[in-house]
């Protein structure tokens, strides 16, 4: 049974979903965020008041894309492969959200299909859309059925200096506080299963790469104010262990930064990066 | 409004709490369980069942004490003194107990008052006994009734080079996910509240230190097995500051270890240590 490239246009939703601050404190700390960042990690600093990391939004948005509608394929060939948000209000400290989402494009990519999904998520508290998420599911295997491949557009990165450099290291164990904000697949915890996905260890979850990358993003870009951050777009180029060292590397211009993420050994782990902010 | 020594005997409660399996592995992991303790961190890793750490009883046991008959007292100048759990069976991965809880002391100390406090909780599952909490607060500016100052019985440590030490790290971020377990006190987080207690820098829970304390216990002594920990009683004798690395110290003898845990400088943060355990 394969991929159905008529699944796209196919849409799902609404899904609820509902978050607490501890929700938000737990991805916090899931992502990164330490002790100089208690705006975001505790409730109850004086002087400061609890706000939300605008990555987040991949956490309780995403809702209603029918991935049903596709067809069906073999789970342990999807990989995640872009992943966007756009943000129109700044994520309250604790609400609800309704999300409806639809299938935007399948791309046939010879060996593989690509499908592109979105969803928009409205606050229920104020009926306004608060955030968009899209996301891209690269399924090896499928593909073949002389479908269009989909646009090769890229960024391209300027041939110079990154405007701002900054590196954040991730922790041996941050997987095991990353997936307690839901995704628990044990590709990212267990190494027997990690072994048989191909691994030497398990890899960290592409959206804590993310969420580390929002943060740099968010702290070097808006001066840390998520009412700033409008949207973050990326494409995940290759694992990352758990421990690696995250360097972000932003080259501005205006209101747009173009990033990538980069290890230790200086592979590219999140890459195609484009950031749009408020001055 | 000084404390009334007449409270003592005072019961209260039934106060019933719920955990889930996510509550169970949130506490692992603010108290520096990691990757190679999955079967406390993760819940869905092949050939390991989840099980939960000894000391998670502080977190869902403790209810019913009644510490408003204890009278009024400034809550700045009160200390977290002993703190022990006895356990009576392995704490299931997520269920629910109901504890009652009496105050069964107060000792005045002069300068300080002391009040000691008993919990027992009750599986609700089961309908049995399943583990004990004792705790004593310390008290100061309260005391001088010319009430009784209570034992002074101390743990007498061997004259010997302890069976067994174990060293483990804190994380200068690490209150930042052991107080998603509950005790939000912005002592541990908030370097201007910290200040005004007379602190450098905001603290670790003590009970934080306590479950470090406790994996140290329960891997050196019970090869991680909880169902063999039966109690653990200790004294916190001085504050940690997140970061700093935690040495406890293991006196054997028999089913009984006598401990102390010790930062990088040597002073001993908790003290007075007894450890049980099946063979």
């Amino acid at each position: 049974m394969p991929i159905d490239p008529n699944a796209v246009g196919a849409t799902g939703g609404p899904v609820t979903r509902r978050w607490s601050s501890k929700d938000a404190l737990l991805y916090a700390v899931g992502v990164g965020a330490g002790t100089n960042e208690l705006q975001f990690t505790t409730e109850n600093t004086r002087g400061t008041e609890q706000r939300v990391l605008p990555t987040f939004a991949v956490i309780i948005g995403g809702g209603g894309a029918p991935m049903n509608a596709v067809g069906s394929f073999n789970p342990a060939l999807l990989v995640h492969g872009e992943q966007a948000i756009e943000l129109f209000d700044e994520i309250p400290v604790d609400g609800e959200v309704e999300s409806r989402g639809k299938i935007a494009a399948i791309w046939d990519k010879g060996n593989a299909a690509v499908v592109e999904m979105e969803s928009e998520s409205v606050n229920t508290a104020t009926g306004n859309p608060i955030f968009k998420n899209k996301s891209s599911m690269f399924i090896r295997g499928e593909g073949g059925w002389g479908g269009e491949r989909g646009s090769g557009e890229k960024v391209v990165f300027p041939d110079a200096e990154p405007t701002h450099k900054v590196t954040y290291a991730t922790r041996e164990d941050q997987a095991l506080t990353y997936r307690l904000s839901g995704d628990r697949n044990p590709l990212h915890t267990d190494p027997a299963f990690a072994a048989m996905g191909g691994f030497d260890k398990p890899i960290l979850h592409g959206l804590c790469t993310y969420g580390f990358t929002g943060r740099a993003l968010l702290h070097t870009l808006c001066g840390g104010d998520p009412s700033r951050f409008r949207s973050m777009t990326g494409r995940f180029s290759r694992p990352v262990i758990p421990g690696d060292n995250l360097t972000v590397s932003m080259w501005v211009d205006g209101n747009q930064a173009l990033y990538r993420t980069q290890n230790d050994r200086g592979d590219t782990v999140l890459d195609q990066g484009v950031c749009r902010f408020d001055a």
